[in-house]
């Protein structure tokens, strides 16, 4: 299975000021492509600190997907971090300007300095189209660079998605029971442990004052995961006293 | 100014099935005790990724805060994976065990061996009270091990709080400026290039049609912060066409 990282990048994400809805916008969309969300890193505007972070992480997952730090701002540093992770030089590029142009009102007469600055692009580098505001993200290497405001980094995922991944979906199935969590646990780690390729999971909840656990298995292939799903739905399956 | 990690543990969140909201509620806290969080990790259910994680960001940051793992079921390891980083024995522990009993109807009768896992704390660690549903968390050098369970975890962290962190806030004051984000960059650029010691972020917003930027400033020190904003604001007002 190929593994990601997703790296949000933001001070405003650390201070509290934002909530990142991103990761959890790709993580659900990385299960349906069959890729193994491996872990999400939440990082400061801090030049060294990204080109760390992404180095780290390109060379040891097949995905990595940053989120934030590409606009026109001093703070939006992404761009530079990333191109030199990968010692390429950042150039204003012809085809990025073109995006950029169409979305001001007199096209490339709007472009001042600042504005210009959203078409760099590391050279090498594919770019990612912006249907909401033009600026592009792109990808090098095996890193996809994306925009931090929730509808244009969920615009450029959807640009990028049908090209990444397998036809082969991690799937979940779900089982209620209606007991403590401590009081299944045993049997629970029987099956974890009889069944280590399938991702067991288990999430108490109260609904009302009902408690109970939902039992989350998963597994790319569905033959096997029917198969353990119904032999723990008959064990906890508690006798009709009706 | 100190420095904080949070590492969230569980195969939930990187699977998209829940939404993390402990590291938003904790990191607007860590703003007020005047405390830098420096990195969000989210990291899977697995023990050596969870021992290795944790090693590392203890040596590196002055406090590291977890969320998850700590219930009674098989993928329930954060408390064996921080006892290993320390290198220190996990053991049932009597005061654990009083605080977990509490929260059952015939006391310490009703503790099965996995609900005793929850009272396995490391040598040595100090408990934190869990008031929502008895099991602990702990503390362990400068490593805060609490719950995933949302209103658990902010209860734990009311627990805590008093006792770490100073006295002295990161205080913010935020000027709103209806120009586009690409037409106000240079001048903040000069301000924050100006000012290193303060941190300067753009963020850019659109209300019903209005475009404008939000520009946050932060620090510890008051006095900076208004002299600051006040040159900022300055700069930045409109003049009066009314």
């Amino acid at each position: 299975m190929k593994t990601a990282s997703i790296i949000i990048i933001g001070n405003e994400i650390l201070s509290g000021r934002t909530k990142d809805t991103n990761s959890n916008y790709l993580a659900k969309i990385l299960v349906e492509k069959g890729i193994s969300l491996e872990e999400v890193r939440v990082i400061p505007d801090d030049i060294s600190i990204i080109e760390g972070v992404v180095s780290n992480e390109s060379a040891i997952k097949d995905y990595v997907f940053t989120s934030g730090g590409i606009g026109p701002t001093h703070d939006d540093i992404t761009a530079e971090a990333v191109a030199s992770c990968f010692h390429t030089p950042l150039i204003v590029r012809d085809d990025a300007v073109e995006l950029l142009a169409m979305n001001y009102k007199n096209g490339k007469k709007d472009l001042n300095e600042a504005r210009l600055r959203m078409a760099r692009i590391p050279v090498g580098a594919k770019l990612i189209k912006n249907k909401i505001s033009g600026a592009p993200g792109f990808i090098i290497k095996n890193v996809f660079v994306m925009a931090g405001v929730p509808q244009i980094f969920e615009a450029m995922v959807q640009e990028i998605i049908l090209d990444i991944g397998s036809a082969n979906p991690i799937l979940s199935k779900t089982l209620k029971v209606f007991k403590k969590e401590s009081e299944i646990s045993d049997r629970l780690w029987n099956y974890a442990n009889r069944y280590k390729d399938i991702s067991i999971g288990s999430y108490p909840f109260n609904s009302s004052g009902v408690f109970g656990v939902e039992i989350v298995l998963r597994h790319t292939d569905l033959v096997l995961l029917d198969k353990v799903f119904n032999e723990i739905s008959r064990d906890f399956s508690e006798p009709n006293t009706s």
